[in-house]
C-alpha cells in the first residue's frame, strides 16, 4: 500500500508517501517514496518543497496558498503531474490511504482510528484544546476527502495516544476537580507518536517484548519532551495540558511558576494572548540566548564564540533534562535505559554528554568515544559496557508510525 | 537576651519570646519563654491567643485589630500587663531585640541584617514581589520601632536567604532574559529559614560539619517545599518566584502548565486576581478532595471513610514529592539523606511511608516500625540499618533560627 502521511501545522503541511503493508511492517522493509513541505500557508507568498526519494524534486517554489486546502492541492497536483518520479506512484489513484497526524482528540478519542463524521466532529470539538493545530488538521482531512473521494480511507493518529495510559495521580493537576470535569484541564502529553515509535524501536533493538521495556524516552528537538515508559506504557510525560509544559524548548519556556506569569501580566499589562505568545514563541533557548532557537547556532555561539548567554541557555536546557530524568527514574522505580531522539537528541553529542555526565548517581555511565563517534542519522548504544542504565540514541520516525497505524486501521476494517 | 520573634502574615501576627545568647546557641540551651498568635487582623473581630511556656495564658480572646500595628499593640500590652507570667520578662523593658521574619528582599538583601531605613525601603520596594506579606511585615517593623523605641535593635531574617546560593541555571526561568533584569522574575525560593535550620540540625544530629551535608530537605506542611542541599548549600528548591510553585499544598496548586492557566482565564473569563485566588487559595489538597486542606482530615477521609477524592489528593501529593526527590537526587549527584520536617513531614508516618516506599531505586529503605513508632514532636532516623540513603524526621524551628540570627546580628554590631 502507498500511504500518504499528512501533518498539518498552524501554517504548514508536511507529508511523506510511505510504501508499507502488514508484511512489510513485520519485516521492517517499509520505504519512504517521497516527502515534502508546504510552508507559510496563509501568508502572501507560500513556499513548497517536495521530492521523490533519491530525486531532485522542487525546492522552495513560490506557491500561493491561502489555506490548508490550497496546500493539499499543491501536493496532489505535484503527485498527479506525471513529473514527480515517485517510485510506483504515477497519479493520485496510486494513493491507497491517508494517515493524518492529529494533535488532540481530548479524552474522547486517543487511539488511531478510521475517520468518519464523528471523528471529525470530535477533532472540531477539541479546537479549544488545540487552537493552532486542530483547525488546520480538520481542513487537511476535509480537503483530502473532497479531492480523493470517499473511497480512499483516512486515518487519524493522535499525538496524545501513547500518553492515555497515565494514572490520574500523574495526569491531574491539583486544581479544583471541577476544572478537569468541566474544562478538561489535565496533562495530555504530546509527541506520543514519537515516544511510541521509540518504545517499539528500543524493544526491537535490544530484542525484548514491548511489555518489558522500562525506559526514559527523551525526544529533544525544537519541541522537547521526556516520557517515562514502564512495562511498555507511558506513566508520565513532561508536556501537559498544552505542549508548553516541561522542558525548556526552542522558543517555549516550559515549567515556570504560574504565579510569575500572573505577575508579568500585571506588571506589563499583558493580555492572555500576549503572554501566551511570550511563553510559547519568545522564550526558551531563544529567550535566554537572545540569538537563536536553534541548538546548532547555540553550540557554536557558546563554544566557538564564547557567548555567555548561549552557554547559559545550554546549561539551563541540560539542567531541566537532568531533573526530569531523575524524577522519572524515581517515579518508575528505576529504568533500564535512557533513549535520546529528535533533532537534538539524535544529533548533539554535546548535549547528550552534558546530560549523562551528571547522572552517574543513577548508574548512567556514558562512553564519550561512542557518543561522539555515532554517525549522523544512525542509532546505537553510547553507554559504557558496565553502565547499569544503558544509553541509546535511536532516530525517531513519526511518519512511519502514522503509516503503520493507517495500514492497521484499514486492514482491521476489512475484517 | 530575650528576643521577640515576629512573623507577620497577610492577616495574622505570630510571635515567640526566646531566651538565647551566643553561649546558649553554642550549647543549644535556648528556651522559648512565650508564644502566641493574633488572627483575623483587619476583620470585624480579631482573636488573640498567647501564653507563657507552661502557663494557661489567654485563648481566642476577641480583640479589635484594624491593622498589624494594633496586633503588635495587643502583644505588647499583654507582655507589659504584669499578668503574662513570662519567666524573666516582666515588662517590655525586658525585650532586648526583635527578629522579624521577612518574605522578600528581592536580590538586594538576602542575609539577615539589622534593620535601618535602607532595609525598610528595600522591603517596601519588594512589595510587588511579596504583595501579601511584605506590607504586613513593614507595618510590623514600624510598630515595633514606634512602641519599643530606637534603642531596641531589630533584625530582618529573609525567607529567601538560604536559597541565594542557587546557580543561574537553577534560579532562572527560560523567559526572555529581560524579564529577569527588568522585572526580577526568577526562582527565589521560600521556607529558607526552615531548610537552613534543618541543614544545621542534621549536621548536629549526625555529627558532621555543615559544609559536608548533602541532603534533600522536605518541608511538608500547609505550605510545602523541598530543597536540594549540597555541601551545606541550597542548589535548588521547589518554590519559585512566588511560594506557589512546586509541590501540591494545602490550597496551592503548585506546578502546572502555565498555558493551562491562560486557557482557564480565557474559557471562564477570569481576571489575573481571580485566577491567582484560584491557584493559591482554592486548589491543592482542598481543590482535589473538595473537603479539606488539612492532611489529618484527608487521611481520615481516605482510609476511614474511603473517600476516593481524598485518596486521590494524597496520591497526587505523594506523586509530586517522589518526583522532586528523584529530580534533586539526580541534580545533586546523589544524597546522603532525605529529611522530613514541617507539620505533615513531622507528624504523618503515612505520607512518609507512601513517599519512601516508592524510592527503593534510589537506595532509600524505610523502617516502618521506626517510622510509625516515632513519638510526636521527636526527631530521629527512620531508615533501615542498611539503607544507602538515610531517612530522618527532624522538627523544624524557624523562630529559633530567627532568634539566633537576631543575636548574631546584634552581637556583630557591638564589635
Amino acid at each position: 500500500m502507498n500511504i500518504l502521511v499528512l501533518n498539518c501545522g498552524s501554517s504548514s503541511a508536511k507529508f511523506q508517501i510511505i510504501q508499507t503493508d502488514l508484511n512489510m511492517i513485520k519485516e521492517g522493509t517499509e520505504r519512504c517514496l517521497a516527502s515534502g513541505i508546504c510552508e507559510k500557508i496563509g501568508a502572501e507568498s507560500g513556499l513548497v518543497s517536495m521530492r521523490a526519494t533519491g530525486k531532485t524534486g522542487i525546492k522552495d517554489k513560490p506557491y500561493a496558498m491561502p489555506d490548508h486546502r490550497a496546500a493539499i492541492n499543491a501536493i496532489f497536483e505535484w503527485i498527479d503531474s506525471g513529473k514527480a518520479e515517485i517510485d510506483g506512484v504515477n497519479s493520485l489513484k496510486d494513493i491507497d490511504a491517508v494517515g493524518h497526524r492529529i494533535l488532540h482528540g481530548g479524552e474522547k478519542i486517543v487511539k488511531s482510528t478510521l475517520i468518519d463524521d464523528y471523528v471529525i466532529s470530535v477533532i472540531e470539538e477539541c479546537i479549544p484544546l488545540g487552537p493552532l493545530h486542530n483547525p488546520a488538521q480538520v481542513k487537511g482531512i476535509r480537503a483530502c476527502i473532497d479531492l480523493l473521494g470517499p473511497s480512499v480511507p483516512q486515518v487519524a493518529v493522535f499525538d496524545t495516544d501513547f500518553h492515555s495510559t497515565m494514572a490520574p495521580e500523574a495526569f491531574l493537576y491539583p486544581l479544583p476537580y471541577d476544572y478537569y470535569e468541566r474544562l478538561h484541564v489535565r496533562r495530555y502529553g504530546f509527541h506520543g507518536t514519537s515516544h511510541r515509535f521509540i518504545t517499539g524501536k528500543y524493544a526491537e533493538t535490544v530484542g525484548k517484548a514491548k511489555e518489558d521495556v522500562n525506559i526514559i524516552s527523551a525526544h529533544l528537538g525544537n519541541g522537547s519532551s521526556i516520557t517515562a515508559v514502564k512495562n511498555g506504557k507511558c506513566i508520565d510525560t513532561t508536556m501537559g495540558h498544552t505542549p508548553h509544559e516541561g522542558l525548556m524548548m526552542g522558543t517555549r519556556c516550559g515549567d515556570i511558576d504560574a504565579a510569575a506569569i500572573l505577575y508579568i501580566m500585571e506588571q506589563d499589562g499583558l493580555s492572555v494572548k500576549e503572554v501566551d505568545t511570550l511563553i510559547n514563541k519568545k522564550s526558551g533557548l531563544l529567550g535566554i540566548s537572545g540569538i537563536s532557537f536553534d541548538m546548532r547556532d547555540l553550540e557554536k555561539a557558546a563554544f566557538t564564540d564564547h557567548n555567555e548567554k548561549a552557554k547559559l541557555a545550554l546549561d539551563m536546557f541540560v539542567h531541566r533534562i537532568v531533573k526530569y530524568i531523575g524524577a522519572y527514574f524515581a517515579e518508575m522505580g528505576g529504568a533500564e535505559a535512557v533513549v535520546f531522539t529528535g533533532g537534538i537528541g539524535e544529533n548533539s553529542p554535546l548535549i547528550r554528554g552534558m546530560v549523562c555526565s551528571r547522572l552517574g548517581c543513577l548508574g548512567i555511565d556514558i562512553d564519550e568515544d561512542k557518543n561522539k563517534g555515532l554517525p549522523r542519522g544512525k542509532g546505537g548504544e553510547i553507554s559504557k559496557d558496565g553502565s547499569k542504565v544503558k544509553i541509546y540514541v535511536l532516530p525517531t520516525n513519526e511518519e512511519l508510525m502514522i503509516a503503520r497505524d493507517t495500514v492497521s486501521c484499514v486492514e482491521a476494517a476489512k475484517k
